[in-house]
């Protein structure tokens, strides 16, 4: 093999494919990248099992071949390059070497064979939607996800469409975070679950705006999701989800509109009281046309007023702060709703259109 | 006590006191910082017993006294207080009330009659030498201090002022690092040992420019750097340095010319090659009018080409990358000299005014 690129695309394009290295491993194989010259481009290919990535770059290739190299090394190797061409020559032991500007490198490589290649996925159920939009409804969502593999169905998140409506939802056991949004065109049912791993990478590498496209490719036990040169394979993870719907209300007793900013800095603030492990509550008491922010802790008190615009009666509620915090850190607009029954029931935050959040409470002892 | 007082200035004079409070320590009293308010000003401290740290702001004080409170606790309340003048207010049982628009904090302090103040310095030997200048020979030399706490005296850097000249020095056991500069006037003969984790955090602390002085005062056993509305207090180390002198020489069979950042990027390079704790030298091979170097790991090898201007016979060397690399990211010039004897002795990288690097070599066992 031999081959030579630019060291930017290179770089680029190894940083991808380390998205699916796995940190630790007991299989050393999986700390490889596949590196393939074919004609006039390069393959790279990682593989941690659950998740598999597939890159190309251009390239000047002499000879054609294969090269199995730790994708960790090569990708530091290649970063600390100067600006330069780079040349790959292998032959056929595994012995790689690396030329770039005064600088020689001389590597050895493994048997490509023994690596797990990316399996087959049948592109006939496809969704098309902007990488931007895509990128942002996992970001505002993937928060919420569990990570107790042992409900193994709550660490992925539900991707559900039905004709152009999209939605992305995940939940724990304390709250539900749901995005919307409307599909350029109509498509046949899907209901997914997609590892929160899986998004979580697949939000890094989508670079892309508005106007870019990532298609995603549905199978039996996978998804594909495919853009500029890059194709990202995950497993699905079997199972029923939840029903979300039934834990959706539309009703309440209690609706405040607040300035998002002046809320999330006023919780952010009373949070400061926790040391440590310190679990207590935000009390939030709604009372006329103001919020009283209040925490206790052992350190110490706080309290903060907020003013709102009400509709409804007086409320006196308790939250876990980090489930509002995480809310407000992902809402884009200036002023949010807040929707309430009573201090035991979920709180939900949401707009008519893209997005809706579910808080549960947690129980207010009066001292 | 009652005071008013900026938000911002207060964030700052935290920030830098905080520089004295011990991370781990089982004195929690260690852990606060005394906030006095004295006429029109507030004087902060903090001391982890070695290191000692005062700083003063103007604040608006409506009655005088003296609390105490965590440190860290108080530093991260008051960096997310909204930009805005901050009252306080403490009682004599330590509670202390804290305003800053409409968020109010209810917070403990604790008996400030327990925590160790500084001690008075006598202030009659000094010297005076620029914020910048001292920032810049402290961070260009406290690499090489020793962290072996067996052997105390290593574990500082060397302050001697002889007449007019100010020299830094530190070694370790396998290197020597000496910065000079030369004072606006002269001075009695000074010799002490600062704790490298003194001028660690001087160094940080000083962010004055070249025009900003700071005076350094130095008594039987301690050291008082003082600036701008800043003191900091730290214990001489005890003991007698290592005489330098005598390992120091002027003498060279071989003299290198070489580019500083050329050299560094090629040395880089070759640390690629080590994976973890890997130890394995960097090979300098001084020959005509080029060095090859050379690195051979486990994984595989690297040489590159640099060129250089050479005085004296060729030469075959190795050294740990880590310490080249160390020296070469703190001097400032384009090129640099190399000065070398034989493969066995240390090898000199040094100007004629201001600094003075030595590095020992590592054996060169041959293939």
């Amino acid at each position: 093999m031999k081959f030579t690129c630019n060291k930017s695309d290179m770089n680029e394009a190894i940083n991808i494919v380390l998205k699916a290295v796995p940190g630790k491993t007991t299989m050393p194989i999986l700390e490889c990248v596949v590196i393939q010259a074919l004609e006039e481009e390069l393959k790279l290919t990682t593989n941690d099992m659950s998740l598999g990535i597939e890159t190309r770059i251009t390239a000047h290739v002499e000879e054609e071949g294969i090269i199995l190299v730790n994708a960790k090394m090569i990708s530091d190797i290649i970063r600390k390059l100067p600006d330069q061409e780079i040349f790959f020559e292998a032959d056929d032991k595994e012995n790689i070497l690396l030329f770039c500007g005064k600088a020689k490198f001389n590597l050895s490589g493994k048997n490509h064979e023994e690596f797990p290649m990316l399996p087959e996925i049948e592109k006939t159920k496809k969704i098309t939607v902007s990488q931007f939009t895509l990128r942002e409804m996992i970001q505002q969502t993937i928060f919420s996800i569990s990570n107790n593999e042992n409900n193994k169905i709550l660490t992925g998140e539900l991707f559900e469409i039905h004709g152009d409506e999209f939605q992305i939802a995940s939940l724990d056991l304390h709250r539900v975070s749901i995005r919307k949004m409307q599909l350029k065109e109509s498509y046949d049912d899907i209901k997914v679950v997609i590892p929160g791993k899986t998004l979580s990478e697949v939000s890094k590498i989508l670079t892309g705006g508005i106007e870019d496209e990532v298609e995603i490719y549905f199978s039996k036990n996978h998804v594909l999701f495919e853009f500029a040169k890059t194709i990202i394979i995950s497993r699905l993870i079997e199972g029923n989800f939840y029903n979300i719907n039934q834990m959706l209300s539309n009703d309440y007793e209690t609706k405040v509109n607040v300035n998002r900013k002046e809320l999330l800095a006023c919780i952010d603030r009373a949070t400061l009281l926790l040391r440590e492990a310190e679990n207590k509550p935000v009390i939030i008491n709604i009372k006329n046309n103001e919020i009283k922010l209040e925490m206790n802790t052992k350190i110490g008190s706080m309290d903060e007023n907020i003013n709102i615009t009400k509709e409804g009666k007086d409320l006196r509620i308790a939250f876990d702060p980090k489930f509002i915090i995480d809310v407000l850190r992902v809402i884009d607009e200036e002023e949010i709703n807040l929707y309430l029954f009573n201090a035991k029931a979920p709180c939900f935050i949401r707009d008519d259109q893209s997005y809706i959040y579910l808080i549960l409470p947690v129980n207010l002892i009066e001292n």
